[in-house]
């Protein structure tokens, strides 16, 4: 005799029917279905997604996780936003790399209430929280061509996103974190600190109107979800003008440490070449993260163009044996060579 | 003048020197690196990791979320039993494809308490949680050559990790969750129920000793960490027997009604075919999930071997018409049929 399971199992969350999370997936598959490559054979809905492959192409895999409360706050982002920065995360590394994207996962934990339409729908338009954020998310997928190819979805107290990047990139010409060498030329492409002098207008503006997101504008919209800059890092590898490439996420100062250990080399950066956003402070182009701008090296003899696929680029420093002492890089300003300690975004310390 | 950072930026966590973190990876990364692989050109340490693929392969890409309170609790499973099950879930994935691990990604989310030494060591060594949890993880790793290919870290209020597999298929030849045809009888490898058995003696035994962990002997380690299905899904695969396939994660009811789904067909199960797991009862074998065993059809004049690398396998049913009415899947008792409505796992019901 079948006995009510309910009775007799114990689950760590309750028993369901098959229309919930079915329901959520047949929505998400039907609106990530637009976007059809050939390098995507299997998307959504079997246990893997299979992809294709070409000869001479490495595959480059990120993952990145974007948390409320640390990556983003709902009650300063909008879903939208939310979206476009958890997809950007991912672009951002293989944009680093000079990788082209071919397909993007997404892993999605969710309070339950953020999957009901009607609520938390400030747009007026009645849409759940979770599809404003598919919202953001696909259109930045559209825009550059990479499917969404699969996912896990889950209820959690809060949200949590893990964005995973497959891309391709010739055998032997990823960019790396390790190829820079006593004497190259440090660079950047765009300006420094425009997304953490945003987040700190976003704090000022939500302090001011507590209860209601802040008011953004065209301009701090553009600097909350920036453009990966795949284009330029594809360029910078088919050009071979970089020795050494990684994205800006969590500050120049850490960061570039970073590069500096995978190089076992030191770094010396010039305060008065730095692109500082103009609205910015020189402490948030140094320390801010969320800027998304390529950190790359050039050999001491090439020539750095102006700009590359439209974004400025920047020479800020040059590479130089690690000084010793508790940082890897060193600030100049004037006459004055002090030690830049790490202050960006790191976790654990 | 530089002005202290602190000061002057506003991050959704506190600032940070280069310590936490990065000594963080730089232990995985050491305790990771003892397995090295062909397919893994470049690892841990840098924007993206490099993975080679082969001709004639496609690539099978799978994620899966693993959420404390919800997929594990702290009180109940050991830190190396969560880390066994996290890797396992993707594992089991490729497994249903016929799929080889090329290499593991791992997103991990912990409160800060778990990843310091001497705290939650229950084992009496000292070591923190995560470092219990990699333990886990990285011996199924071994056990399966799949090695660590990176991944991300970050703090949250509790423990979430997204475990993302990379595997490679010759073209073509995945096993898929749509191929089922009516006529194709249903079989499974291994036994069902003892999962979720497991769990319920888990609960139970925890609350006789509450606030220590429930006492497991060996049989009960097993049914928690289950093996993953690779080496059945393979002969599978290069048998040219399953005719569809998938694994078995949340419950055969839930589990057999996404392959009808999927396949656009209905499945009549037989209660007294199920090979139900000694300790379980049957409707722990019919609605339980946690067995990652394989499902998978196989033509209607395909001989079913008793097993497959070394794991029997069952007939349990047959491919039917679709039968109308709410679930595509109907149980015979006898000369009773009833819908079986799916009552495994599901989120967001």
């Amino acid at each position: 005799m079948l006995l009510p399971v309910k009775q007799k199992m114990v689950k760590m969350e309750e028993k369901a029917s098959i229309g919930g999370e079915i329901a959520l997936l047949r929505r998400i598959r039907a609106r990530a279905g637009g976007l059809r490559t050939s390098a995507l054979r299997l998307g959504i809905g079997d246990d893997c997604a299979l992809l294709a492959t070409r000869a001479g192409e490495e595959l480059a895999v990120t993952t990145d996780l974007t948390i409320e409360g640390r990556h983003f706050r709902r009650d300063w982002h909008s879903p939208e936003q939310v979206g476009h920065r958890t997809l950007m995360r991912g672009l951002s590394d293989l944009a680093a790399m000079g990788a082209r994207p071919l397909a993007a996962f997404l892993s999605l934990a969710l309070p339950r209430e953020l999957t009901i339409s009607g609520e938390h729908g400030r747009s007026g338009q009645g849409s759940s929280w979770m599809d404003r954020f598919y919202e953001g998310f696909l259109a930045l997928a559209e825009a550059n061509r990479t499917p969404l190819g699969g996912g896990d979805l889950s209820e959690a107290p809060l949200a949590v996103a893990d964005i995973v990047l497959v891309g391709s990139v010739p055998a032997g010409e990823a960019l790396l974190r390790s190829g820079a060498r006593v004497g190259d030329r440090i660079c950047v492409t765009g300006r420094l600190g425009g997304g953490v002098a945003a987040l700190y207008q976003l704090s000022e503006r939500a302090a001011a109107r507590p209860g209601s997101m802040p008011h953004v504008d065209a301009g701090l919209v553009e600097r909350i979800t920036p453009t990966p800059r795949l284009a330029q890092g594809r360029r910078l590898r088919q050009s071979g003008l970089a020795t050494a490439a990684m994205d800006l996420s969590d500050g120049l100062s850490t960061d570039l440490a970073r590069l500096c250990e995978e190089s076992s080399v030191g770094a010396e950066i010039e305060l008065d070449r730095l692109p500082v956003h103009p609205l910015a402070s020189p402490e948030q182009a140094l320390h801010g993260g969320d800027d998304y701008e390529l950190l790359f090296t050039i050999g001491p003899k090439a020539r750095l163009p102006r700009s590359i696929a439209g974004v400025a680029l920047t020479q800020i420093g040059r590479i130089v044996a690690p000084p010793g002492g508790p940082s890897p890089v060193t600030l100049r300003h004037g006459s004055a060579v002090v030690p830049l300690t790490p202050q960006g975004w790191e976790h654990f310390s």
